[in-house]
């Protein structure tokens, strides 16, 4: 592209709403434009990256043996309540009404729309396992949408479907698309993790699922790794143990101790001069399923925090909530106080696993400014049931005893076995190879291509501007032209046809512009290699400069070296 | 693909609602699966075509120097707001609202986006001019979807959008644009005529506008072509004039008769023993405009037909219809029996510009049961409009004299010269090269990607199937093997790896199946070149069979020579 004739603009200002590196380089450097909250338009030079980064997925993809296909974006409201999901997906699925007035929707995700495809093409075990994937546009109506392509609510997506006869056959398709995805993450050149996450509700039990997390200190997800790589998995998912803990190992008297105005378990702790392990936290969550909802007591260490998403997925619920200020007055118990004590009898007390039975505790006392010293729940306590429900934290330890450690992620891919739950619930049988009907094992495999290109921005950036992987750069070549006489001008012409010829991707950056200018601009935009034709230089030494955008290096080189040197410098870029 | 281990399969029914034949062989054939009425998933082998075709035209609008972009699915309703289409767009537009009870659209097309685009970028002449495109799915909420990718709800379109200084340049622009069009569809080997079409509310004054129509008896277009090729008009907009006519030219005496529950003009004419065209036929017609609502009586040649679009547009209307017999009662008109006699003074009269007003002509007598003879237009008639309105017809003339026939087009393309019409109301002002602002001069071009494969078929098909063109076919060769034994099996897939290495696009059919049913597939497929390798031929004769699939001939090959043969084979190919 030539920027004389071209379509780029660039921007100084930062844009207001853009809190990330990604969100405000592509906003600057002309990649992306904003439609709305969180719905963007490519431009010329964003979409090119894109369009790798879609070519790069595809390719590994086809490799793996799986079939592109191109589902709908508005898909039937009928297929949605096959499955229930109609209702269940909630407020991230844009729904509307045709002008026949049947409900439509955008598709979030098309685990109906391509068992609906595999229920009418697949009728026998024959024609097992099948894999099919798209690359294709998703909506999902993010209340805050926000980080430019991480968090949109329009954006590409490849998701892949397999159909599998049995267990087996999903574990072989599953493994397939993970190495896959890895093959997808190293071309681009990211910097990834892959963790355990957590299969909410849509798993089958035994069901396997890992994120593939690209690292970066502004990702939105906490990951818990160990130090020696061999343990991954997202916090809501991680299930860790305490390293040294500090206890009361002692069992003393049950004593009831004054606490006034001490509602804290840090108040207590400094009042009482004791470490926080000593005391337990009493939190009592209201969970809801369906049209139920009860109350539950959550007994944890005093430096621990509760994992949320544990505590909805043991109890099975819809939705977990703490209870506020008015919800534990109803129940009789005094916040800041609360304990294993005067509890109302329809409250289950759970404790947390990490918590000695054996040790003494303190715990509220069910009434204003008074807690209990000594509590043993071995001793003091009747019934309650013993669950890993707290948040893993760096310095604990995998069950295997290694020390863990918290980084940043982005999720970038998310991969899972999903069982018969579709194939069943959409009748979609198939002739077994017994000759008896079955319902074939389906696991599923989306990939953020549009928010892939925001998390390479995220890795691969320094404070000038963008550093693009190789393997998705827009161009390879950025050749800016410094000249006053015609000469000059017309050398930076022939030489951008020969860069192109040689099958080189250049910009020729023949702008109206001073050097200055145009290097900033080069910076900002991150084209691995720049090339700078400066009428002066040229003259006066015949010769031209390339500059490594990573590290900043120069060299110098003579016309007629240019394409061998850049095809060196390119071989070595990252 | 190997179709032991693909995604495909093939129907021998026909789908109750597939009309035409390449809905039906779509179906068939296994590229496409429907969604909803109008909303179709495309499947491997089919999503293979319709990306060929997207690269196709991408490599074309590349080659005219456009700049591809990707503009969100999903825009804003402030932008539509802006131009006033909100409104105006009507119910193909699919409206909703989000979470946050913002006005969301899907787009049917993308003016106010593109110009949102361009007023953001673009700030000065200097940048001028520039075409953007895009490939992207659109959503029109189509009534009464059918024919399946032909008239869908969802389909897949490349829009493009040409900015201009002025309208010498919007000229040379939408010149480019043309040309581009048809070397997309000579590539893609369709056989197309290009014709002027309405321009309707769009157009400014003297605005160019063209349709790309793909020539089919299926077509929904009726176009009106001079036998030499020199004119083309889309029936709504075509201007011709009536070859001989016979005409009462001898000025009568008027005089009334009586034509008792003769009420059409053939039964006037039959009853008086005249021609059609001795007769003038009466219509009221009812045109609304924004709140406003008049009444009109148009006065055509017995044997011609109104042109509505002729009349919305003359009118300024934003749509007209034919008055009902309430309203024409309403009206004091007598259904059958109208003339230009006892008109109420609201209705002003048109009459087509090919009447000739000095003749005599029959025409309704304004009361039941009577016409009158002698009516002269010049003589009897004070206040009346001459309007070009009547719909031309095979056997007309052009305005230079030529002969015209009907034929019958599928619009696979329409470019548009749109003015500043949409600069002008989205105030997307930039410097001009005196440093005054200026309101850019836009073109619209759009291409539907997805319906040139249907138009495509309806070209190319016979009895047995499709017959794909090959720059869009799927696969280049369908290799069917016919083998009992492991040796003719293993040979089989020896020599589909052999023809991908060579660079082939190959199916292999390798199915545990007989002949003819291998060959009944190949047929419906469409693919251009099979081979058949069969385990007698191959035993007692050592050759393999290709059947040319548009023509039937069929050739024999010594394995060796089987490459050689096909490339061969292939450039004659069309």
């Amino acid at each position: 592209m030539k920027l004389s004739t071209g379509f780029w603009q660039t921007y100084k200002e930062t844009p207001s709403d853009a809190e990330i590196p990604s969100h405000q380089l592509m906003i600057r450097a002309g990649l992306i434009h904003k439609s709305a909250a969180g719905i963007y338009n490519y431009l010329p030079i964003g979409y090119r990256v894109i369009r790798k980064v879609e070519q790069i997925v595809r390719e590994e993809m086809d490799r793996a043996g799986c079939f592109e296909i191109l589902m709908s974006v508005v898909t039937p409201g009928e297929l949605w309540q096959e499955t229930k999901r109609w209702e269940k997906m909630g407020g991230e699925m844009l729904k509307f009404k045709d002008k026949a007035d049947r409900d439509l929707c955008i598709s979030p995700t098309n685990e109906e729309a391509v068992t609906d495809i595999f229920r009418k093409t697949v009728k026998s075990y024959k024609n097992m396992p099948v894999t099919l994937y798209q690359i294709n546009t998703k909506f999902r109506d993010e209340i805050r949408p926000r980080f430019g392509l991480m968090r949109g609510r329009e954006f590409t997506m490849k998701d892949a479907y397999s159909f599998d006869l049995d267990k087996e056959g999903m574990d072989k398709s599953y493994q397939n698309l993970y190495q896959a995805y890895c093959a997808i993450l190293e071309r681009i050149g990211l910097n990834y993790s892959i963790v355990e996450a957590d299969a909410g509700n849509m798993a089958s039990a035994g069901a396997q699922t890992h994120e593939f997390q690209v690292l970066a200190g502004t990702g939105e997800d906490t990951l818990i790794v160990s130090e020696d790589g061999s343990y991954g998995a997202n916090i809501e998912k991680a299930q860790t143990k305490r390293a040294e803990l500090n206890l009361d190992k002692e069992v003393k008297e049950l004593k009831k101790i004054e606490t006034k105005n001490k509602s804290s378990i840090e108040d207590v702790c400094t009042f009482l001069n004791v470490p926080q392990s000593y005391a337990l936290k009493s939190l009592v969550y209201e969970w809801i399923k369906g049209e139920e909802s009860h109350f539950v007591l959550v007994l944890l260490l005093g430096d621990d925090q509760l994992n949320e998403v544990k505590l909805k997925n043991f109890l099975g619920a819809d939705h977990v909530q703490a209870c506020g200020e008015k919800a534990l007055r109803d129940l009789g118990l005094v916040k800041g106080y609360i304990g294993p004590f005067h509890l109302p009898s329809n409250l289950t007390v759970f404790m947390d696993a990490q918590i000695d039975e054996d040790a003494s505790f303190i715990v509220g006392a069910g009434e204003k400014d008074f807690h209990f010293q000594g509590f043993n729940p071995k001793r003091d306590l009747k019934d309650y049931k013993k669950v890993d429900l707290r948040l893993s934290k760096a310095g604990d330890l995998t069950l295997d005893g290694k020390i863990v450690k918290e980084s940043r992620g982005i999720e970038v891919g998310h991969i899972f076995q999903l069982g018969d739950l579709y194939t069943k619930a959409m009748n979609a049988s198939i002739q077994g190879p017994d000759g008896k009907p079955l319902y074939p094992m389906m696991g599923c495999y989306g990939i953020g291509v549009t928010r892939i290109v925001g998390a390479a921005i995220e890795q691969h950036h320094d404070d000038k501007g963008i550093i693009w992987p190789k393997a998705i750069t827009p161009y390879q070549v950025y050749l800016a032209v410094i000249a006053k006489t015609d000469e000059v001008k017309n050398l930076g012409e022939e030489i951008y046809q020969k860069l192109i010829s040689a099958g080189f991707e250049v910009i020729l950056d023949d702008r109206n512009q001073g050097p200055g200018f145009k290097f900033k601009d080069a910076e900002l935009l991150g084209i691995p290699l720049r090339v700078v034709l400066g009428e002066r230089d040229f003259k006066s030494k015949g010769t031209l400069e390339i500059v490594e955008r990573r590290s900043g290096e120069k060299v110098e080189v003579k016309p007629e070296e240019l394409a061998a040197r850049l095809t060196e410098l390119w071989d070595k870029c990252q």
